[in-house]
């Protein structure tokens, strides 16, 4: 039903995105009665399917699991099982987004999808602005405590993903590590590392936090835990620096007559950074494509998150990440 | 010797803060005929210690201690521990600052000065800008794989320093944890929220990444992997934002002439965010005041973390540390 704004956001963003992929479809679960008034799009390329449940944003995976199995959520995901889900065919869906409740979506996607062969657990991944390229960054918060065997996984499902999605072959994968050169990690971070040298992946070594943004790498692999840490205090960071620009350029008359000349470039830098051009992020390793927006997206974040699920439904994802485990985890 | 560029950016800047504080007496150590030609300064109130050995940057802290000795690192740690340092007699120091190799800096501090007792962990902290006031993190990378007291340890140690060095009498202590509700953290992170909530500390909860540089709270209490991991985000996605604004700002002749309209208002910004302002991360929990500046530090920077020494050592911290936690911790 839409995270924090419902469908006023969602519906709005699917009418959108509809315009812009000619070839796509839709199909909106939630409240029909407050769907269809606002769906102002192409009606031969939606379907609504209606849900008498919501899961709340602030509910417990374990009630969603037991109690909203007629929610938005669950249905939605259900969607992806069907039979013709795979072809993309009006009775399924090749991939669920939503702006709901993370902890539920995680639980409710594992429990009706499963895991891929080989993948014990599935792993947020994001687009990340960067110098040259974008990085994409994993785990982003799905997983909190971390085997050596998971950041593994997330290594080559990331590297698949990313190679997948842009002209990269051999994406540059590293491994998100301390700074200083005495320290080198903890025994999570040391074992995996000796792992990924054995592995036929393009894997570039340890990356410092300070050098995510840098583009040295393509794929940066991590705990959920760290992972999460790190996006967050990047989009704290960015918050503070944009509320001093604003606040210096605001001071006085002078300061406010340079802002209007300065006004287009501060806005190119904030579209560059901008979150919402980010938002999207996809849970790898299960049978079927989820794509988890942010509650508090708005029309043109979320439209994007859509842009990103409609990018992999076009490389069948999963499938490509299934046949390359069994190659590089067959040993 | 002076990190990485040595006494050229240390002994000028050991000059400026003589000037700038008239009751500071300061020991030069290292190799004294690099060191007397470049200061400047107040003679009467600078000595200097001869030192035949470096501790290079590069080098192994295990190796650093058993084969520099002699070293001007190994000295500089050695003069807090003789008969006056506590005084800041002639004779010995109060505190000591090194812009060298870090493991080495903490493997020699641990060895010569031992952890004050109840501390079983020394812990590195630094003040960090934020929207209403400065925040105080720690662990930034002492310590990579933490145990629930040593965070307990830390939570102590930072709510003493902070209200030692600012008005605040009860300094409000954050525990770093992962954004979603759902999700709320590992098995550590629970586990000292649990302990702190008994605490009579000002404990207001977790704190997301996002929230660090809001000013919501005074003290970030986190283990060392993901203290440094955030703390080194924040460096590179200013330093990406800063590198946008600066590229956007040059791109043609009309951007040209808005920055130079803009100029002293990204100065201002980029002073705030600047962190030479905040150079100078304390180890807390010895017995002992050691203070590090980044290794890349310049003089204004180096400047700083002496100053961060200097305010640090009228309030004889160690002490302080000792008494509170024998308060706290006496359970």
């Amino acid at each position: 039903m839409g995270g924090d704004f419902g469908p006023e956001v969602t519906v709005v963003a699917a009418a959108r995105f509809l315009e812009n992929k000619k070839d796509a479809r839709v199909i909106l679960v939630g409240d029909t009665e407050r769907m269809r008034p606002r769906f102002d799009g192409d009606a031969d390329r939606v379907e609504f399917l209606h849900a008498e449940q919501v899961v709340e944003m602030d509910e417990s995976p374990t009630r969603a699991l037991r109690h909203k199995k007629s929610s938005s959520m669950w249905k939605a995901i259900e969607l992806i099982k069907r039979p013709g889900a795979q072809a993309g065919a009006q009775a399924g869906a090749q991939a669920c987004i939503s702006a709901g409740n993370t902890g539920a979506l995680l639980a409710i996607s594992y429990y009706l999808l499963r895991t891929l062969p080989g993948v014990e657990r599935p792993a947020l991944i994001t687009e990340l602005p960067g110098l040259n390229n974008s990085v994409y960054m994993l785990d982003l918060g799905a997983n909190i405590d971390c085997k050596a065997e998971h950041l593994l996984q997330f290594a080559v499902m990331g590297s698949v993903l990313v190679s997948a999605l842009t002209d990269k072959d051999k994406p540059r994968v590293g491994l998100l590590n301390v700074g200083s050169e005495e320290i080198k990690g903890n025994y999570l971070v040391k074992e995996v590392d000796r792992q990924l040298r054995k592995m036929s992946l393009n894997y570039v070594g340890y990356v410092e936090a300070d050098q995510i943004y840098q583009g040295g790498c393509d794929v940066v692999v991590t705990d959920g835990f760290s992972g999460n840490i790190s996006l967050k205090t990047a989009e704290g960071a960015a918050a503070f620096i944009m509320h001093h620009l604003k606040a210096e350029f605001g001071r006085n008359m002078l300061t406010k007559t340079a802002m209007m000349a300065a006004a287009p470039i501060l806005q190119r830098v904030k579209t560059t950074i901008d979150s919402r051009r980010y938002n999207g992020a996809t849970l790898l390793g299960l049978q079927g494509m989820v794509v988890k927006s942010h509650g508090n997206a708005d029309e043109v974040a979320f439209e994007h998150a859509l842009s990103v699920a409609y990018a992999e439904a076009q490389k069948n994802i999963p499938q490509m990440i299934d046949v390359k485990l069994e190659q590089m985890l067959a040993f």
